[in-house]
């Protein structure tokens, strides 16, 4: 009895802090809540992203997915803290691009903005503060600071389902992390605004908040093609010659990113071109784009003393250089345009397509310290967090404003940044986890690409050349290495024909994206968020000597090795030194995708593909439109004839995406969604058909072929 | 000319923050800067440390160390910056227990209270905020906060010393960390107090340090002894067993350590003896010290629910729990009471000898979070930078009140605790790491032991075994492995003869603790604070590969293996696999321990001292005071037998401790520095002299034989 009101007692005195709640629904499905005084400036400012209503409205209505009670948030010592309740059984998913665990409960994190590690502690080039349950909601912390996350980790005295009290002497079933029933959150600043997105699936929650932040990304078709950077002194010849390689031995490619060596110096930059290597880059980028091929320039945003843009712009750069450059404040308009004139002119009206924005993410050891300071009175912090949106949103806009669609690379970004026509790469080359932050980009807003720099053996080679093929961006990144797709000749043909399948997957890709940037659903993604796939992280004590694992801490065990590539492929690739492996099929009919046979249904098989075949599978009633293996994109109003595939039992039906595929002439309406059916006719035999055509709409499909996998 | 304008805008719009600096010198040779609003409750006040005036002003005056004007102070949106220069060549060493790395320039670090977690990044044990320069000054920051350290990484736009603007592309001498001049730190509050510690030697500036902290810690003899800890569920009867065995086999041993089991329930704890394993505690703890072995019980102080003291202390517990066990707010003197009365009444009361307190340095997976809050209003994060040197403060009042001395075992410590009676240790067991810890120990006010556990041959065991002997705390910890010192038959010997070393050279650890408490000077240290020693870090890129090491990083190798032991021993250990080692010797003729032979004179050698013996070598001149191998620590007025040593050519004085060994009441004068002087006789004979007992003082010298180890 004295207990309970000592405990009584606690509750109160804690509670007493908290904030009441006034929750605001902001678009169907989302809620928003101030607590304390949020600052102006945070990762949606930063991006400048603005939801997509009309989309959210389709949706639909829900509700609020949280015991509210259950919630609460409290302003104290300059702090936010924050706590949002977690059900048994429940999984989380999301805090960014985690390279090791798709599961997050148990975790404790620093969402900090970073290169990558070699450890999931919220340090990554997408330190994105947003979360997504099994249950079927969202959280996201708008904030831009350094959020620190218990993941369902943290034990509250005052907890309505407090872990049992156990004694470790006697008690073998003691356990080093006890349950908690709660996602802690602390954020440094006396307020923010927090988000619930609202389901009923996880998958509905993730569309929300993509759309939120003004929908996915829809890169050009020609950004869906293969890219390779070259060495980083290539000159302009050496480019060209290499292009000519290509084309010669037939391998596709859309663009070819130029290495710092494209600049008269790097480290740091003057974004300008080098007159050895480059001495008419006018003429240079015109004659590449003659030949079907764009050009992206690497570049960091790190101004050398040298650069002609120095003087003008040095009254708006940090208090710290990074490589001995200075750090532009990109919040300031005065240095957005000195900065990104010098790209418009130099770079983009000569006819380039895009940018590799590198190293803002921030290995410590090379970025601005937290020390620096900033003209524009924003911490070293705030500009971390947010450095990568602010590259993305104004590069893009430069683009934008010439009403030319851009896709590039770059080192670091965050919530808001959903629409951004970038993908993040990094150095870490780790082609399971890199294939792991492929899943996890799905839950963060973010694209990833696993790119191929230099391997080892001609089979690392294959392998990893199989899963950039089936990912956001198909590039080799051979700034140091040299390589070419044909650099292991006992494997040159199927690489050429895993880049070929890339090609005549376009209208599928080019579909699913458009699903990102209209609905939201992201293009390469977790099985978690797909119905049927149910598994938790199993725990195991990996060894039972107290003196190697003193609180017999265990360890968790789950499933990071497939994915879904938009809405109809499992992919489930093999890596290194595997020859066979385990694949978990989801409820529901699941059909190989190179020869149309059934392959399981929600069971764990186990393949052996061979060295030539990544692992594929098709749902039932799948439909994959496919084009020719063309070298390079199609152009705006080129016809392409289709191969449509069918594959399974199920009758379907399904959209094909359609517009420019260069411009945003989609924004005005310039697009459409052609539906193709796929029917059973009374004689047993298959049917298909596309919708016809819309009046002064795009139309680019030829002839069309059908294939009906499962039963011709 | 337009540039050079635009940086003095720069100049002038940073540093018009910056806050005037009215320096005060608050003991000879130390001053103190208040910047901002210093926050009350900081590492000295949880210490409650009382500077030792009249050992500081006996080490003199000396001016201020660093030229003031390179010295920058700011506080801005809630945050403390702070910057002190570097001169080039200038090394700095410090920021608290680290275990990789001595130099710590070129670092960047957030000090922050936790376990060691395989890196040296701030999260360590004692994250102490002192640094010491080789130009003969330190540097602390009283701040009980997570301090963000950037030493001597950052770069300025306004730097007088900038590094050299470099061409990447084409300039091979590019390096991926430019020269930084200066030290500076991020401190996440209003104002702190900023500390300089002037020299003229380092070594000075770390005695000034220690004095400043009240001075070193004086353990009581029996500390230096040897201690055994037993296996976790160990009975009464289990330890008097054991107990005996040492006795019959001759091994020394003065206290022994009670793991878990002890207590009725662990994790958490009840601080309550267990009846079934302890069912008469004072008799037991009665019967043990009467054969003259002291009992130290293994705590951490997490409060289980199911604790007599649990409903009292209740209301003063934070929010959250560490394994369901309530975290008593030490800060608040009912939690004190409640909690330590306990500790009096049932453990101290009866005869205990002192504690190890586990677990408050915290794995982020077992502590309490960053949200928790206390009842006394201190963050989660101010407690956890402090709560070390609270439990730590608070039980040595125990044995204070009762002029008693103890010495025991903690995991977390930090500035403000050089006096406390305790030995850091942790799990990481990493038996090189560890001897640099006890390097990096000298540096940052603390101790540390390079414990023995299990050992996987008896190599390694007699290995680990030497360097403990050489150490703070002869410790076996055997609360998983349950291992002895004759554990391992075929070393068993010689594991008794380092043992026996050990109780031989009391005199002499004595002594040199004495010095750590009366004079500040750390009784283990590195090389670096040694005259006559001089490295730096080289540093090596490692590999040319830029697949592998894409910004051509460079590694630092540095000496970090070998370490001073008192005034005149260097210690050069060896691990497991090594059969030779180098050593190098500072500047001074250097002579064998074990044979008096000379060694070397600045100069590197190489060392093959077979498996039994432990490379120590004695400075010339050296004077080794040692007693008989006995079991146990002498008692208060045993007269004691003198071997007295002394190594090389050179006539010398030094200085022999003499008190009680076990109380207080040295503070009140009761000891005395006995003079043992060495000379050549006309005849070139040596002759040793010790000086006359003072009346009224501690008298523990029996006989004294000579032994004049280099030229008899």
């Amino acid at each position: 009895m004295r207990l309970r009101i000592v405990v009584l007692f606690l509750v109160g005195s804690f509670s007493g802090l908290a904030q009441s709640q006034n929750w605001v629904e902001t678009a169907p499905g989302i809620w928003k809540l101030s607590v304390g005084k949020p600052e102006a400036y945070n990762l949606l400012t930063a991006a400048e992203s603005k939801p997509n209503t009309e989309a959210l409205t389709k949706l639909g209505k829900t509700g609020f997915p949280i015991a509210k009670d259950d919630i609460s948030v409290r302003v104290e010592g300059g702090k936010t803290y924050l706590r949002l309740p977690l059900d048994r059984g429940e999984q989380i998913f999301g805090f960014g691009l985690n390279f090791q665990t798709v599961h997050q409960r148990g975790k404790i994190l620093q969402l900090h903005m970073d290169h990558y590690g070699n450890k999931d502690n919220g340090r990554t080039h997408a330190p994105v503060p947003f979360y997504v349950s099994s249950k079927g909601y969202g959280v996201f912390v708008n904030s831009a600071r350094y959020i620190n996350v218990y993941a369902g980790t943290a034990v509250r005295q005052d907890s309505k389902n407090p872990p049992k009290v156990q004694d470790r002497n006697t008690d073998k079933t003691w356990e080093a992390r006890p349950y908690s029933d709660a996602v802690e959150m602390l954020v440094p600043a006396e307020g923010v605004d927090l988000y619930v997105f609202g389901g009923p699936t996880p998958m509905d929650a993730v569309r929300r908040f993509n759309l939120f932040n003004g929908g996915g990304c829809l890169p050009p078709r020609w950004g869906l093609g293969f890219t390779q950077r070259v060495n980083r002194l290539y000159s302009a010849d050496d480019v060209q010659k290499e292009a000519q390689e290509f084309e010669d031995r037939k391998y596709p490619l859309d663009f070819i990113g130029l290495e710092p060596g494209w600049q008269s110096k790097s480290y740091p930059c003057t974004f300008e071109w080098d007159k050895g290597r480059f001495p008419q880059p006018g003429l240079f980028v015109k004659t590449m784009l003659d030949r079907g091929i764009r050009i992206n320039l690497w570049t960091n945003p790190y101004v050398s003393p040298e650069a002609s843009i120095y003087p003008k712009i040095a009254p708006y750069t940090g208090s710290h250089t990074v490589w001995v450059g200075a750090v532009p404040d990109l919040t300031m308009p005065q240095a957005r345009e000195i900065f990104w004139g010098k790209f418009a002119s130099d770079h983009i009206d000569i006819g380039v397509s895009g940018y590799k924005i590198d190293e803002i993410d921030g290995y410590d050891f090379y970025l601005w310290p937290d020390v620096a300071t900033f003209p524009s009175g924003l911490s070293a912090e705030q500009m971390r967090q947010t450095y990568g949106l602010l590259v993305q949103k104004q590069s893009a806009d430069l683009f934008h404003q010439r009403n030319q669609r851009t896709y590039g690379l770059v080192r670091a970004s965050n919530a808001g940044g959903s629409s951004l026509p970038y993908v993040i790469y990094n150095d870490y080359y780790s082609h399971e986890d890199f294939i792991t932050a492929l899943i996890n980009s799905g839950f963060a807003g973010v694209l990833w690409t696993p790119e191929v720099r230099a391997s080892k053996t001609s089979e690392e080679w294959l392998r990893r050349f199989q899963t950039v093929c089936f990912s956001p961006m198909a590039m080799i990144n051979a700034w140091a290495s040299s390589t070419k797709p044909w650099s292991f000749p006992d494997v040159a043909e199927q690489i050429k024909e895993i880049a070929q399948l890339r090609m005549k997957m376009m209208p599928y890709w080019y579909t699913e994206f458009a699903k990102y940037h209209f609905e939201g659903t992201p293009p390469f993604r977790a099985m978690n968020l797909e119905d049927g796939f149910q598994t938790e992280a199993k725990k195991e004590v990996l060894t039972a000597s107290l003196e190697e694992n003193p609180y017999a801490e265990a360890v968790s065990k789950e499933i990071k090795d497939q994915y879904m590539a938009g809405e109809y492929l499992l992919v489930a690739p093999l890596f290194t030194g595997q020859t066979t492996r385990k694949v978990i099929l989801p409820k529901g009919k699941w059909y190989d995708f190179y020869t149309g046979k059934f392959a399981g249904d929600g069971e764990v098989i186990t393949v052996t593909p061979g060295l030539d075949k990544i692992p594929v599978y098709v749902k039932d009633g799948g439909i994959i439109p496919m084009m020719p293996p063309l070298l390079h994109a199609p152009k705006p109003d080129q016809k392409i004839d289709l191969e449509i595939r069918h594959y399974g039992e199920k009758p379907a039906q399904s959209r094909l995406y359609d517009d420019d595929g260069e411009t945003f002439n989609y924004e005005k309406g310039q697009y459409v969604w052609r539906i193709i059916t796929v029917e059973r006719q009374k004689n047993g035999q298959w049917k298909g058909l596309v919708s016809n055509p819309e009046k002064g709409k795009p139309d680019t499909i030829g002839k069309v072929t059908w294939r009906f996998m499962t039963s011709p």
